[in-house]
């Protein structure tokens, strides 16, 4: 790249970023569209926006589908509106191809809060992604971050390992189960017994809630330290979220949970790098996968190792090991 | 390692994989717990084990929590034992810390057939291992291929990317759902829809299990091809598992589409080889992530990017592609 269009790029950056910062959703719909597209072009821009984000407190809400998740967000959504706060939803589905499905969706939640200019609404999916959804996510996050919301929050759909990873990017996990959703232990995948600061049993007029509740309680009594009588106990919360019951609580646990990070600044600097060094493991596998993929030279060698892995000359663990020494 | 102690390395792997040959169930367990845990020093029979396996017929059966998986499978097993064959089972659960939970499961279960040599019931769940349950699993079901069971069953829970993985190493896919999963679209994860040879729609009893059903065939509907009459369009069958009933014709289809798969060997040689692709990419993917985690110098680098990261004075593309840079 030339001197000449290296200044180029930089003032488009440059100018984009202003845009986001002026609150331009267009352009922040278009730069989403191309992360989500795994358009390697964009970095330039990130690397602007980190050095200048992570200001924006980040909700991360999931649970199993069906769970009414998005149900108990649009009702979040309404109270944070009535307390005058500008919010961002970013509704990741790791597995969609249907971007008719997602857009519909979207449109349905927008008509809602179409006349309101303090919400903006996006969805996201991994159709044409090669794994690194959460990094995917973590760089819409980062231009979210950019455009001066007051909160933002990431819902995923699902339950797999990648939603879990998602929501490291979250000051605050809200984990939505339903009585519907089986035994604690069979539903709530353990990595999510871990990172969830509030859980919810919504859909709680059905049978089962109550044991559900005490269930989750019982499980998530692990993280309760003796030596340690400052740290976090996740409360476990019932709501029916299509009549808007029980959102108050919701909503009194996220400020609290907000209290908590903000007065053991120790303790938040601890968890996020904690947060972050999984995330950065995640870039840099990613990064291995794109090579590996996209590189001319490592695909012939990759396909070659495949050959001698299908006829049974080579077992896969040595050939990753050859693989990885001859690229070292 | 001196050639003396290689000789008995070799000696010991040999009479591990001749107790295998003969169907040594507690040197099975003994391997697989071992592979559980991410003990390397198994790489050296699972070599051995590769360069003689590929002979039994894996069934891969997977679907969200709750849909009745394992009761579907134990009908299945019971039909399979009917006609006089000798099964094996591997339930992988990604993200259970439970292994009270699992083993509970497993005894469950494994009374029903206790007094029957010709079934094995094996739980495997990730406890301590950082990604590739794809990687464990595959391994797992080699130390099983190499056992001379007539066929091998995995079931997974959950319907994450790393199922959907584990699904690769299955010549037969049976993807379960229930009329209470949702709508079609949101709850069968795409890559389900795409690597699915049977779709069961279970508890048949339950409201909505027609549409269930006609929604699943409209999903799948893509995979046909007009140019290929041949092509193998996934059956869509009703099941109510707790009652045996539907039970015939899933086996059914899952003997059309093993005579379908022998019937067609170069079109089965193209799915192995793209499976093994991606199995083989998680490999090296795996491997990677095994160096960055436990290798100092590695792990050194890794925490110093960290920090900048951290510091907002390198943003995670950045560090990722430096850390990688470095490593080449």
């Amino acid at each position: 790249m030339s001197v000449d269009s290296q200044v180029d790029t930089q003032d488009a950056d440059l100018q984009l970023i202003d845009a986001l910062a002026r609150g331009e959703l267009r352009i922040a719909a278009r730069l989403i569209t191309r992360i989500e597209s795994g358009d390697s072009s964009v970095a330039s821009i990130l690397s602007k926006l980190h050095a200048r984000g992570g200001n924006t407190t980040v909700l991360g809400v999931t649970g199993p589908p069906g769970a009414g998740k998005s149900t108990l967000v649009d009702r979040l959504l309404q109270q944070f509106r009535h307390r005058g706060q500008r919010v961002a939803v970013l509704a990741v589905d790791p597995s969609s191809p249907f971007s008719g499905g997602a857009i519909l969706g979207d449109r349905i939640r927008m008509n809602q809060h179409s006349a309101d200019e303090g919400v903006f609404i996006r969805s996201m999916a991994a159709r044409g992604r090669l794994g690194g959804l959460a990094v995917a996510a973590g760089d819409a996050l980062q231009v979210l971050d950019a455009m001066g919301w007051d909160l933002i929050v990431v819902e995923t759909v699902g339950v797999g390992q990648s939603e879990i990873d998602i929501l490291r990017h979250a000051h605050t996990v809200v984990i939505v189960q339903t009585p519907a959703s089986g035994d604690a232990v069979q539903s709530v995948k353990a990595g999510l017994l871990e990172v969830g600061d509030i859980f919810v049993v919504n859909k709680a007029d059905t049978a089962g809630a109550d044991r559900m509740q005490s269930n989750l309680r019982e499980a998530t009594a692990f993280r309760a330290d003796p030596h340690d009588p400052a740290c976090w106990l996740p409360p476990v919360l019932k709501t029916q979220a299509t009549y808007g019951s029980g959102i108050d609580a919701v909503i009194e646990a996220i400020d609290a949970h907000t209290h908590h990070r903000l007065t053991h600044p120790a303790r938040w600097a601890q968890r996020l790098r904690a947060q972050m060094r999984v995330l950065l493991l995640e870039q840099l596998i990613d990064l291995q996968r794109r090579r590996t993929v996209e590189d001319p030279a490592h695909q012939q060698r990759f396909e070659r190792a495949l050959d001698e892995v299908l006829a049974r000359r080579c077992d896969p663990h040595t050939a990753a090991r050859k693989l990885l020494d001859a690229s070292e």
